[in-house]
């Protein structure tokens, strides 16, 4: 189909034609060009809408034509301002070139130069001498003798509400220990000083140490780094095997593996088209969000234009060590907050999936990210389907015969990425079933980002995890966004709480109804879980027939705790999505990232809470409208013992369900389950040698 | 081990022993003694726990002597009083007889027998009479030409309020039509009428209307019965394939299945202990709570002493039709709740599980059920154990190096059970992983309690989901009970808040920090989702040598609405523990049962509400105390179209992990996953036919 290309990732041959553009341009021929970010522009969704209708219903005359577009992000000559550049991929044009007021997200090749050359800083070199680390050694059990190095690892800067915050492109470098071993964990030998450096040369800006006591309030002086202690105990946390010193593998472990003899139930066309189970959409891996699914049915009913991970943030909590305006550099680790979709894209720090991260038959999909000197790089497999059975989705049986009985099992399609954001890995999964719903997970995962604590210290706000090893509590705050277009472009917006029938609570009543309240304006709904509050997207141009209810979908958002910075704090001022879980707002072209397009040092979000200024001054209603939406998923995280040196994961979800918009269960046509088709073996069977290798079912018992 | 028997299920053979000797004992012998239920008697905790202590410390001196024994529910001669003795199994006796002042579980013989004789009343026949189903007929596109019939469906009556609602025991019968055939699904057909019999003698009691009207208040008159028109589209509603008018098998779903080539990774010794991963444990099948987990320790360390699903309710949403004491019968539909594990008991209805709900390589555990005169009957199957993959666990790149990285996989070990609670199927499952965490869920699925509604008409309290047939809003509401034993007998209950590290909320401050709570006396903890609270069980005697704290178990319960019930309904009289979501009290060897033992027809909770008051009494802290714990999950459950005629599952879920119990990650020892051990197969490979059958690992890409 001709619209499949609407949806088509960008790839190396697109970005070739970008770089050549941007370079040979009369404007740029003369510069040193820098690109930040270079990846596919969302197509205007009104005419890619009326595009898709329109094939759909075997229409051949009169389509819209849709060229495809890029944007380059870039800088010249190692300065501000940053440089946005609309290129028309079909006509090779430059369309458009703007001077933008905010500053790129960290690139790749910036920060790997940063962790190198922070090391020729004087100040770095004079402070790092007085650990005194040439004179250590650890005998390890299995690798021998090794030496120690100190490592740096670059982050943003942040917002510190400091004057030239939001104009100077910084970077803060921590510094730790490690065993000369590649894989060494240096997140267990953290050095309580920071360095502050500009994000172009890293030219030295300033310095800051951190606090190690109970009260996380004074900094310590230089002279603590003197001779720097490495406790004995702290090789026990190291995580890769060849590093560890009490490795003792997991013996007993059996092998599980996945095998689909007939193939998979999917069909992939054209690369980024899928089918399954009645579901159809398109995979658009892209740089910032990882990947995005698109134009997505269900039997053969629209339901979502585009549905991705939109941003998140990962604010940690801290005690300012100084209130003090002329020092905002001061709070290092107050002002540690990422959003490691816009500042990093999880497309640019994706490792090859394929090794580990599925079982079985798989459909993997490439990538492709840009350097700094604009040459792109596929990214190998940045994200993986597959199939898996998910136990019992439909069961019943008539207690009055004897045997038969309807189990019908839940088959999933799970799209997948890995990003790694340095210490934290967040795996992303859209799962879909055969019922028309789509469930969202996040497993957090990786190493704690951790601070230097005195021995035998701890604080309020952070938890001991190895000796002299403090994880600071912290937040993740994820920010998805769903563009609806259940049955049709015009939705609503609804919510429904579980209310007594009657008003008189202190009777022996048992009813309870469900009262309807319709969102009339762009906003947000609060959570309430003890009134069974549940989100629906209706459209109120369709009543199905049975119910006789307008059709609609449900989306069931566990109800977190959100951000916790003060309400005028820089954190707050930057992310409004993480003050409230479900925001819904009149869709449009130039509204695509929710906390704003460049939140890299940004003083104040550009996204949603314009948005929301921009609709309550124009006063439209936005029941029966062309909608878009974020939900928010959070995690308070009171770091623990277990989640160290690698965190055992922590998972967040939602789900969107159909709710009264199909006549009846969709998944009733699945065959059904036996036995004989869950290829069952009997433990006893197993032990007793029958089973060990073949699989047949088994009649025994 | 010796104290393997205390854990072990009843078998055959020991309820022979006791039938035989309640049969011949002198207070019996010249009665017809009717057997209600017959199970293993839980051992007294403080001895069994020695016990086990003891013999883990490798003492064979001393050890405390438990003698294994059963109790018996059984009525006389088809009459109150209900019976209960306590039988030794060891010494052959009757220890005890009681007579109970509650009424016995509804039992499996006794339903059956109502079902059918139901039908001989003169009531009954004269207004199915009216239905004149005998003139009607469908051509049914497979089976041919089918005439209809009238089903009943009986059910527990409740209680009302009436004076002998709690004395006298009674069911509540329900007509449905259904086309003549095993598997039609009546519930597409219910009939607006309802008798009330006697428990015993099927002896008539009375006649209930139901209201089918848009308010849901008006019973029909008998002659709204009167040549009853049946919907020619409800035949698009049969669920069981052989029925179905419209039946579509889904042809592209692709098998898929499970290998464990080298066998599976748990060992079963003497039937019901299981050891896994780390994970110690015994497996108790029960009639009343489908199976319990006993003597939990995981490595090394005990966890829980025992864990069940304890007991639960489905209460209905509806509007009484009468408010009148005299006439509390006429609320049939409002008066609707179940307490499936006490009133029915999850093991005597459960089917033999091995016939498609789980995958690949099984351990299946038997129960033992007593039918009305004392005959066992082994049930088949009642658990299951298998292993699954669920993704992965831990996960981390270093982002300096090209190749390495740590991927461990997480595998689970899931319990499961199946009740069929005639319309509603419970899959219970509860998930082990290798980090020392305990899943339990609930999938709600099978059918919708359903009544008749009249055409084109919906009321505000339930869905109509199929052409006059409405489906209640309604409730569930589980309890699940854990016997806390971290690290020893003596532990704490603490909740920890996520609050800001200042008071002053209006500054641009970020920090925030855990403030903790302990539960000082017996009760409850309120949900505080907006807080970020957790629930922990601490012990207070054993600190966590590297984050300096005591160590500790969070439970982790998603915030729920609870009973909606007005305070004094019966129902919320009658089950104290749907009201919160955490409870902890001081253990007691007669404290086993949350809503009571004897739960059918209750006036009120003889359980928890009596044991926090026998505690508020004493007055006795429960802080580095023997506890037992309560949680409560609820699902407000407004039906959807989506869910007739077979429910796709409502999953329900809560968890228990270690926080600061391991000084660090549990499962860092786990083998590194790769494609090879993934036996990753790329989808290109596939859809050339390379690997329709063989699988290897793939290194294409």
């Amino acid at each position: 189909m001709v619209y499949t290309d609407i949806f088509t990732p960008l790839v190396s041959a697109d970005v070739d034609i970008v770089t050549e553009l941007i370079k040979k341009h009369p404007k740029n021929i003369s510069d040193k060009v820098q690109f930040v970010q270079i990846d596919k522009l969302n197509p205007p969704r009104k005419q890619a809408t009326k595009l898709v209708d329109m094939i759909r219903a075997g229409e051949t005359e009169g389509l819209p034509v849709i060229d495809p577009k890029a944007y380059c992000l870039f800088y010249k000559n190692n300065n501000v301002p940053l440089y946005k550049s609309i290129v028309n991929l079909k006509t090779k044009t430059v369309e458009i070139t703007t001077e933008e007021e905010g500053l790129g997200p960290m690139q790749g090749d910036f920060i790997e130069k940063l962790d190198i050359e922070v090391f020729e800083i004087p100040q770095v070199k004079e402070v790092l001498a007085r650990l005194k680390l040439e004179d250590k050694f650890f005998n390890h059990p299995t690798l021998g003798k090794l030496g120690y190095k100190v490592i740096s690892e670059t982050w943003m800067y942040g917002n510190r509400g400091g004057a030239d915050d939001h104009i100077r492109p910084k970077a803060q470098v921590y510094f730790f220990i490690k065993l000369d071993h590649l894989e060494s964990n240096h997140y267990a030998l953290p050095i309580p000083f920071t360095v502050i450096v500009d994000y172009f040369t890293c030219e030295y800006i300033d310095t800051v140490f951190l606090a190690m006591d109970a009260n996380d309030s004074t900094p310590i002086t230089v002279d603590r780094l003197d001779n720097w202690v490495i406790p004995e105990d702290i090789h026990k946390f190291e995580y890769y095997p060849e590093c560890r010193i009490d490795y003792e593998p997991v013996l007993d472990l059996k092998p599980l593996t996945i095998s689909q003899p007939e193939g998979v139930s999917y069909h992939v066309t054209n690369d980024n088209k899928v089918e399954w189970q009645g579901w159809e959409f398109y995979v658009q891996t892209n740089v910032r969000e990882g990947f995005s699914l698109n134009n997505m049915y269900f039997k053969g009913r629209p339901l979502i234009w585009k549905y991705c991970l939109n941003d998140m943030i990962v604010p940690y909590s801290a005690k300012p060590m100084s209130k003090n305006p002329d020092e905002t550099h001061m709070n290092a680790l107050a002002s540690k907050m990422a959003f490691d979709v816009s500042e990093i894209g999880f497309g640019n720090v994706t490792f090859p999936l394929g090794s580990g991260c599925c079982l079985g038959y798989i459909k993997y999909f490439d990538g492709c990210k840009t350097d700094i000197d604009g040459k792109a790089t596929v990214v190998k497999n940045q994200v993986c389907m597959h199939e898996v059975d998910n136990g019992v989705q439909c069961l019943h049986k008539n207690y009055r015969t004897e045997n038969n009985k309807l189990i019908l099992r839940r088959r999933e399609l799970i799209l997948q990425t890995v990003a790694t954001v340095a210490n934290y890995e967040y795996i992303l999964q859209i799962i879909l079933d055969q019922n028309g719903a789509i469930t969202t997970e996040v497993r957090a995962t990786g190493i704690l980002s951790t601070t230097a604590i005195e021995p035998n210290t701890k604080t309020d706000h952070s938890t001991v995890v190895a000796p002299g090893v403090s994880a600071q509590y912290h937040q993740h705050l994820f920010s998805f966004r769903l563009d609806p277009r259940f049955d049709g472009d015009l939705n609503t917006v609804v919510y429904d709480d579980f209310v007594p029938l009657d008003d008189d609570p202190e009777e022996w009543l048992v009813g309870f109804k469900s009262k309807r309240t319709f969102l009339e304006k762009s906003g947000h709904i609060e959570q309430s879980p003890f009134t069974n509050r549940t989100y629906k997207f209706i459209n109120e141009n369709v009543i199905n027939p049975v119910s006789m209810t307008p059709v609609g979908y449900k989306v069931e958002i566990p109800p977190h705790q959100l951000i916790m910075a003060g309400k005028n704090s820089p954190n707050v001022k930057r992310a409004k999505f993480a003050t409230k879980q479900f925001w819904a707002y009149h869709a449009g072209d130039d509204r695509n990232y929710v906390a704003g397009e460049l939140t890299n040092q940004s003083k104040e979000d550009t996204g949603l809470a314009k948005w929301l200024e921009e609709d309550e001054k124009e006063g439209k209603s936005i029941r029966n409208a062309e909608l878009s939406c974020n939900i928010t998923l959070g995690l308070s995280h009171a770091p623990s013992t277990e989640q160290f040196p690698v965190m055992s994961m922590d998972k967040l979800e939602f789900s969107i369900l159909p709710v009264c918009f199909f006549w009846k269960n969709p998944a009733l046509d699945l065959p059904i389950a036996t036995a004989e088709t869950n290829k069952v073996v009997y433990y006893e069977d197993i032990v007793a040698g029958k089973e060990s290798s073949s699989q047949t079912c088994c009649s025994k018992k």
